[in-house]
């Protein structure tokens, strides 16, 4: 991007979408950033900032006055301002919020005084709320004649004299009726209240459940104080469910947008740990020392039996840790699931086995072949327990099951691949 | 369950939501559904089974002829319905579609014509249309006098004499605006557009990025066929997402209601995948079979530095696939994103060789400290660019990354992992 292209960049960038104008400013270099951003600053609204990666737009907004982030924020729904102003430091939130309208500030503040990841902060305060005694018809003036009252809304809360919500009406509805209707005969009584302390995660299941657009939130008495929309839920259920694949992975937050020192700090604890489980390994090896002096074909062999354990028992944790993210794995299924898992753990144990049994006794010698096959069985059998036992108990200790499964996992197969097999060589007189 | 609990069992069940009944369904063993069944069996709506986990339905539908399935599927809306035939095999298929009325017989065949998981089995056909020229008085009017229009729609889509979307309408600025004014002044002209034959994914990622609520389906000439609404793409987005995880760590769809025998096909494949990848550092480790007799240390620490290797290319692999899948990584900066892997994998490589190297060098002896930090340096580099370039190759070869990069990443890093180790301890002179 050269200086003198400016008004040439504008005019390609100006017809686009905000979201698409945010994932431009990520593609380009970091360098070329800024003077892309002077290109098109007219084009720079709170929209395009609010759709930017969360470490893209850190670096922006480290070049940025309070005030001007403040002016940002201040064209947003509360919900996308709240976004925005979360993930700066304490120091610039304070700023920030100094320099906001006070009525903006007050919104803002009250819902970063929900706990981070609730319904509290993902909520709009804006919708609309009508009491029950009206009609259709006193709804649509309501609606016309209130020029302020937001666009952002997909149904209409129906409250009682103390604001908390009987009902709700979806807007075909009531394009559908008479004027004359009473809102209550169109309203369905039963709607899904969220608390507005309730995780996102959460919000989100019960969004996929139950087909929800939008959702009444309510605080600790019952009153309502705010909605959440499907679109914004979208973007939770990405989040969370991908979030689960890199932690398990041990990559942590795992943006390709994130400074390079914080996902080192991020990985490097998780390798770290995997050392550590490599090293339990390695003195069950070393305890073996003598009988792999005598018969080398063990050392040439043993980190099979160590790497399909290793594998067969991913295989189970990825299964065990997504079923428990969707409340499908339950303490009154959890003897049941893992019964499945070890049946199909003898299966893919047997079949396996034959394989490289066979093989071995054909290269080396049958005894070899029945000692290496042995010890896959066992260890693909470990593996399918551990599996699903390892992201249980991390679930009811309220640890997340995906975070630290897989050291213990990889742990377990590991040493038991190689105890397994060097500790049969050595029974089965094989050595020495 | 017993049979004379079944008032109590439909009392208990009766209050609940459809997607309710079927997680208790899910909830119960196999054997008890049955009795479960016929003690709700008013209840089993075709939303009860249409929330069903997709192996219990079938399951279920074993039991059942094809009339009381087509009664079943006419009580749903099209992309229901088809959810539910899509899966059935092709005889069961055509025996329920002989079963339903023309009418619905002929739109679920239609849907079946497009693509699996396209935006054309997706979409309901049920929307409403109108011309340009009306207005909102006139919109109202319609609504309220066309008791057969669906309910399900959230915009009102404006389109053409050919059919053709020229524009959409939120239901709320229908409400917020005077009789009298042309829809044409109310609605957004740059809408976006759904070919029928879109891939699922890519839909849902339009969703996510434009924050939509629903959007217009459209045909090859693009006409109007059908709409898209943001509670069906919740149920893609987390399908997909965790998809990827599963398929990362081979464990196919990962189902905990899935037949036994199809988790098992599903898994074994990978497991003698990681059996052949595992037979090659087999072979790598029985090249240096006479260093390891003289040095027995080699066999116990061997196995580190490939499991560092493997835990650092997973970290890499995991981020990489994400990236894709989000259209974050595109041809434009896979380059940059690679450098960027490469960086965080130094510093790693430097901490945990250095951990390991000083750790080696006291308990055994200085030159085996140095051969060991520099074969996991080596290790992790070389991880963090398969762990990059293998998902990316895989993508531009229009295979899905998440399936496979997993089987050659670790065969990179075991492979590599004791080549470095035992190559190095040779070259250095540490044996023989």
């Amino acid at each position: 991007v050269h200086a003198d292209d400016d008004d040439r960049v504008y005019q390609l960038v100006e017809p686009l979408h905000p979201a698409d104008i945010a994932d431009l400013i990520e593609l380009v270099p970091a360098e070329e950033r800024v003077g892309l951003g002077k290109a098109i600053a007219e084009l720079m609204t709170g929209e395009v900032i609010s759709e930017l990666n969360e470490h893209v737009r850190d670096a922006l907004f480290e070049q940025l006055s309070p005030d001007a982030v403040a002016q940002i924020a201040e064209q947003l729904e509360t919900d996308d301002a709240v976004a925005l102003i979360e993930d700066l430091d304490d120091a610039d939130q304070r700023a920030v919020l100094a320099e906001l309208d006070p009525e903006d500030r007050a919104a803002i503040e009250d819902a970063l005084s929900f706990p981070e990841e609730s319904a509290g902060r993902l909520m709009q305060r804006d919708l609309v709320a009508v009491p029950e005694h009206i009609t259709v018809g006193n709804l649509i003036d309501y609606l016309r004649d209130n020029s302020d009252l937001t666009t952002e809304f997909w149904e209409v809360f129906v409250v009682d004299p103390a604001h908390r919500p009987v009902g709700a009406c979806q807007l075909s509805w009531i394009l559908r009726t008479p004027r004359h209707i009473p809102i209550s005969d169109v309203m369905k009584r039963d709607q899904t209240l969220i608390p507005a302390t309730m995780d996102q995660e959460e919000v989100a299941l019960r969004f996929q459940k139950y087909a929800l657009i939008s959702a009444a939130v309510v605080d600790s008495a019952g009153r309502l104080i705010g909605q959440i929309t499907a679109d914004d839920i979208v973007h939770i259920i990405q989040e969370e469910a991908s979030e689960d694949a890199l932690l398990m992975s041990g990559a942590g937050e795992g943006d390709i947008n994130q400074p390079i020192r914080e996902s080192y700090t991020e990985r490097v604890r998780w390798l770290i740990a995997n050392l550590g489980t490599a090293l339990i390994a390695s003195l069950i090896i070393a305890a073996f020392g003598a009988a792999i002096e005598k018969l080398v074909a063990l050392a040439v062999l043993m980190p099979v039996v160590a790497s399909i354990g290793g594998n067969a028992g991913t295989q189970t944790m990825a299964v065990s840790v997504r079923a428990l993210a969707m409340n499908q794995l339950t303490q009154s299924n959890t003897l049941r699931v893992l019964w499945r898992e070890m049946r199909v753990a003898m299966l893919n144990g047997v079949t396996v086995a034959a394989l490289i049994g066979g093989a071995t006794a054909f290269i080396f010698e049958p005894m070899l072949g029945l000692v290496i096959a042995t010890a896959v069985v066992i260890n693909i059998i470990t593996a399918g327990f551990a599996g699903v036992a390892v992201p249980v108990i991390f679930d009811r200790l309220d640890q997340d099951p995906a975070v630290a499964s897989s050291v213990f996992v990889t742990m377990i197969t590991d040493s038991m691949g190689f105890f397994a097999f060097l500790g049969l060589a050595v029974a089965s007189g094989l050595v020495g």
